[in-house]
């Protein structure tokens, strides 16, 4: 099956109008029709070999919600016509302990993600700025009717990235979270913290998007530019999510902490970052990392979103818009998230 | 009230002997007569002035057993003639978040050094060379009789710096256990997360001591200049000890932990040192920095190491041999713990 797409012809290029090949709907698979795909800063870190050399074309996307155009015959979770889901990986080994223990993200030979990876056939996945894909169905969620359809699709990764480190590490009521960025994953956190109960705290450079955090859910907003933040702020919060990808002063943060408090980055800077472990033994800290979230975890996820009246504030743009949209997302120009009418790309 | 000691005149010069004043007894204070100290790599440190400035002479030594030679008379945790420890700290404020919660060691206004700390009334604190020292009782510990009185010294320390975050991430039975380094803090770690039911493993640099470590109750036995270990135990254990103060390659360690793991650093390395976000995306990685333990913690390992017959192998020595020993303990030749029998102290 061949498909409408966009993609880079290489790191330095932008992305342009191509086709590409679906797989055949095997027995386990879903074909959906993708309706959105949002974009996120992976997207632009991936195509242009920020985290390593890739396969040219390339199509990126891996937050992707459409309609099941059809099922495989052994297929039992979804039937055509559903509306579902498909977020950064697309399958996993299945049979390492991560995988047996439901936590595929992790899996320890590399979940097969949905863009720039080696799929089980040898091929490599090509991701949702596409009218189509092609994914076995225990990877594929379902999308709770009451979320609008365009703004549920970076629920799938902005929105299951930072559900996962709150959802872990107990946020929730008496407990104080601070949440680095005010960006695509950034005010997913402040939504989700708030919707769990925690008190809120937004660690931005500037005041600038101070509004639009305090109406989403925050309790507080703290320019990090003011040094006068990290004092008042010392020792106070049981949990701090950083969705920053460039290097931050950790040593600082950390500070933050109250007693068992934790770092946890969910931006992926790919520089190695220094720290002190002089700061670590105080508050008895950590830092840690946290990595999307596993499937039964996204469902949860987007049915607690559906729940609690939750999702991502969105700019729905046309495929021809897309490397416009890249520049403005470098520039942090974005609020919070664009999605891609996939019905523009012809 | 003037009492022996041994003191560091100066960050170069060896350590000589002297006499130091120690506070009259106060209302609730106890006095001890110590009997023995534990030499702590930390002594060497603070007096060679590698952690910051400090003022001179100074009496080091937080590892420090001996017998309650008078009490104030508020006193009622301790009488005349018991068995008691003093360790790492002897005052907190008593009124800040953590102090409140039982964690004086954590006290946001820094608890008081058993040394070169700047004590309630203004002074310097001296430490355990010496041959008496005063402390407010609740500082005070019990030494359980069955532990020998010269061994009991380093658990004030060695002991309680291992048993809190052992017992914190729950190492015990179906956990894997690692222990990076195997001296003075190390060979505790090997025998207390033995007796709470680990699985451990010793990585040390060489194979040098695996006949001490599986004796003393380790499992496994590697070593860390076989870059073969690295791989062998990628994705292997729920929990690793890092005992050792010089910088590490943290990546490389944090690899060997497992789904949810933690690398918890006891060891004080005073640069600041890099590690890699992706690594502790994988697995879910924490790491974390652990500094001794509570007073309500310190007396549980106590109890904890007397029922299960828990001591720290040493080597009793005289005050004249601190300075070599200060010496071998810097070339690792200890097993494991040097004890100043201060009856020495002339």
């Amino acid at each position: 099956m061949i498909v409408n797409a966009y993609a880079a012809p290489s790191a330095t290029e932008p992305l342009v109008p191509t086709t590409i090949e679906r797989r055949d709907v095997g027995p386990k698979d879903v074909l959906i029709e993708i309706k959105y795909a949002g974009i996120c800063h992976s997207d632009i870190h991936t195509v242009r070999g920020d985290w390593g050399a890739i396969t040219y074309p390339q199509v990126v996307g891996h937050e992707i919600v459409g309609v099941v155009a059809e099922v495989g015959s052994e297929v039992t979770l979804h039937q055509v016509g559903d509306r579902v889901g498909v977020g950064c990986m697309v399958n996993s080994c299945r049979e390492c302990d991560n995988c047996l223990a439901g936590m595929e993200q992790y899996c320890l030979k590399g979940n097969v993600g949905t863009y720039a990876s080696v799929d089980v056939d040898g091929s490599i996945t090509q991701g949702g700025y596409s009218t189509h894909v092609v994914v076995v169905e225990d990877f594929v969620l379902r999308v709770p009717e009451s979320i609008p359809f365009d703004a549920a699709a970076p629920l799938l990764c902005a929105g299951i990235t930072t559900y996962s480190p709150l959802a872990h590490w107990n946020a929730g009521p008496g407990k104080k979270v601070a949440v680095v960025g005010m960006g695509g994953l950034g005010h997913m956190a402040v939504k989700i913290a708030h919707a769990m109960g925690a008190e809120v705290t937004v660690l931005s450079q500037s005041l600038r998007k101070q509004d639009d955090g305090l109406k989403l859910g925050a309790d507080h907003y703290y320019a990090t530019s003011d040094a006068d933040t990290f004092k008042q702020l010392a020792n106070t919060f049981d949990l701090i999510i950083n969705t920053v990808s460039a290097p931050l002063d950790l040593d600082a943060y950390l500070r933050l902490l109250r007693l068992d408090g934790t770092l946890v980055n969910v931006g992926a800077p790919a520089e190695a970052l220094p720290l002190h472990v002089f700061t670590l033994f105080g508050n008895r800290r950590s830092f840690a990392g946290s990595g999307i979230g596993s499937i039964g975890e996204t469902q949860e996820m987007l049915d607690f979103c559906a729940e609690h009246g939750i999702a991502p504030e969105t700019e729905l743009i046309t495929a021809d818009y897309i490397n416009e949209a890249y520049e403005r997302v470098l520039k942090s120009d974005v609020r919070y998230r664009f999605v891609i009418d996939t019905a523009s790309l012809v």
